[in-house]
């Protein structure tokens, strides 16, 4: 077979799968998850074992230790994935939920009802954990998955999908064998191959880098829901109560820098600049957080010194800077002249991801709620709530930053698309 | 300018644009939506006028006197644009509206609130009155719009906008001049060069022939919404009460046959053929309809006679038959063997759009209603339904058979996105 052949054979096979997805109750589909759970453990020395080889031959290759930690399947990580299918089944089925109804006046009543997308692609790195999340989250919601995570987790991709297949096969005998399906093949062109077949494939979702999201989005003719990156920003504004606004600046960039809605930028209103920065600057000093500043920031903190009497660490903040994602220790900050200026830099640097205000006036938050154009925006709360499990959705397949399809954090229900049930007694149109 | 700087600085110009629709309130939109109306009516003369340069230059290209007639804007097209744009301001502000509401246990309080999309696209033919339509939708859900039209109504269209913004401005300073932009050039090659500028536009809807929104959907960088065809299906079931059976299976073929939720594919169950299909092909024959038929009903039909004692017009189908949108007195005829293989006749060769389902039996009712993976599905209800005004929209801006974003009609709400605002006390991420 030719990639083309093998691509098309893979996603016709998951359109068939996902209209027999469509018949399971949730009641089924449950218990298919509880069942792939147990697998997972019962299994873990096969899983593990695949693991290992892949180690292996990355090892050989040259990966980092970094790499090969991602990569790596402990047995804490393959518990985890089984609890995580577990929760999933705990979790209300998305499909069905009746989201409008209306009788017309002609007597035709109609219901718009949540369904299954279809099929998705989900296309990630390293970590082989994803796989059994994003198995189990389509499932739930009565999508067919095809997945295709990094070429160095193939085996354990592998392993976990054989597992997860096998165990609802035993439970239940009309589980389609093609719900999930990994792309076999490790070649880059595979993925715009799979990504034409618009005829059969709904939805792609990549997970990773700006660079594998971009190549991703660039060849795609499905839709994609992606996020590129998350440039979040806090902005404290003139009117802030200076005590919660230092914990929730210290919380969105410290509790964890490498996270997508951890904060890249502070910006401080003016009249507040001079006594708010130099000792929020001495506090993020203390985890020795790199600074770029403007001009005027800078004169403010080129004065001030850490802990140990040494002074900050500061460079002059670049024009790139402002949309660079650090992931890191490492902040940008910005004076700025009331709420408006603060709302045309995020919007203009951000990536529409999460952004913060802090303040005690409630007409300026609600400038700023409405005019930040971001999936997420918030009012005196750390960016770090942007998250399924935050946000009460019980699990997480991604975060989105776009605006046609989910936006913010996706779980079950942004899985779902909509159908529109008109039921008569013999309507016509006149 | 080359073509690629200007289509940048349209979608620039509608990017700023739509940052300040997103403040207006729904009472300034509607009170600039009743100024345009009134315009629209107060320089019918200006506007029937360059109405009249495209038309003295289409009748010179030798453009079909239907194209003409679709091109023409006599006094009853100006005046139902502005009743439009009158009903379009008496609808609810679909932006703002509240969709989901929850309190976190630390105290959060989450909002899911509707959002304006941003900048939209809109790529249409010839009808000139789709720009009134398209700019009033888009305005009234706070998106800036940039419309495309047929190059043969160009002067209209822009006669159009103009009267539009024009009116906009004198009743409200702040109206951004950029909320409703037509390209003013008539280059294929303007549409790829405006649709690769994902950083400025948000959504593209195509409306038209098969073959445009194809070319658009192939080409574009960003999220398009569409339905490429109607191809509807009417299966008349064993247990269905045959006389609402022909009611519902002529008003969905013959009272608007070139629209796309008219049924192009009748599927009758085998039991009831022999009674059901002659007296039914009788019917519609008397409209001089012409059948393509699978080879049993084929049998059967062959020996029916018209009222006038003719043979009917029967032509054997094709495996191209059945994916077929003929807009036409013309019907492809199946009989099926049970629910189960009309749904899989549906979901082959169906275009997703609307089909139906006659039947007094709820279960089967209830299977093809969830298992039909169509936009709209109905239960003795007629196809032509699948509508804005006929769902209660109020107006409609299209019809979508896609999975992400919007599906079936699409009115001011399927023109929103949605926005999380987290409102705190402070609160962190433990």
């Amino acid at each position: 077979m030719t990639l083309r052949e093998e691509m098309t054979l893979l996603a016709r096979q998951a359109k068939a799968a996902s209209r027999q997805l469509g018949k399971l109750t949730g009641e089924e589909k449950n218990t298919c998850l509880m069942a792939m759970a147990d697998a997972l453990e019962s299994k873990a020395a096969v899983i593990q074992q695949a693991n290992q080889a892949d180690l292996e031959t990355a090892k050989n290759a040259g990966l980092s230790q970094a790499m090969l930690d991602r990569l790596a399947l402990d047995n804490r990580r393959v518990s985890a994935m089984a609890r995580g299918l577990r929760e999933i089944a705990a979790l209300p089925d998305p499909v069905g939920r009746v989201l409008d109804e209306r009788v017309r006046p002609n007597g035709l009543r109609l219901r718009k009802v949540s369904t299954p997308i279809g099929v998705i692609v989900i296309i990630y790195e390293s970590r082989p954990n994803v796989t059994a999340d994003a198995a189990g989250l389509c499932f739930k919601s009565g999508n067919a998955v095809i997945l295709r995570g990094g070429k160095e987790a193939l085996r354990s991709n592998l392993a976990i999908a054989a597992a997860m297949t096998e165990a609802a096969l035993a439970v239940l005998p009309q589980f389609p064998v093609h719900a999930i399906q990994l792309v076999p093949r490790t070649e880059r062109e595979a993925i715009p191959e799979l990504l034409s077949l618009t005829q059969y494939i709904d939805l792609c979702m990549p997970r990773g880098g700006e660079g594998l999201i971009r190549a991703v989005a660039e060849c795609s003719k499905v839709p994609v829901i992606k996020h590129y990156k998350g440039v979040c920003h806090v902005f404290v504004d003139r009117d802030a109560d200076l005590k919660m606004a230092e914990t929730i600046v210290l919380n969105a960039k410290l509790q964890r820098p490498a996270v997508c809605n951890a904060m890249e930028t502070l910006l401080v209103d003016k009249p507040i600049a001079r006594v708010f920065l130099p000792s929020i600057a001495r506090r993020l000093a203390e985890k020795n957080v790199l600074f770029y500043a403007d001009a005027e920031s800078l004169a403010l903190l080129s004065e001030a010194r850490d802990q140990h009497g040494n002074p900050l660490r500061l460079q002059p903040a670049t024009e790139q800077s402002w949309s660079t994602e650090y992931n890191d220790y490492a902040l940008n900050v910005r004076i700025v002249d009331g709420v408006a200026e603060a709302v045309d830099h995020i919007n203009h640097y951000g990536s529409a991801h999460s952004d913060a205000i802090v303040t005690r006036d409630e007409a300026r938050a609600m400038r700023f709620l409405n005019e930040v154009d971001s999936a997420a925006v918030y009012w005196n709360a750390s960016t770090r709530f942007t998250d399924g499990g935050e946000f009460g959705m019980g699990a997480e397949i991604g975060i989105s930053t776009d605006k046609v399809g989910a936006r913010g954090p996706m779980g079950l229900e942004e899985l779902t698309s909509y159908k529109w049930i008109g039921i008569g007694s013999g309507q016509v149109r006149t």
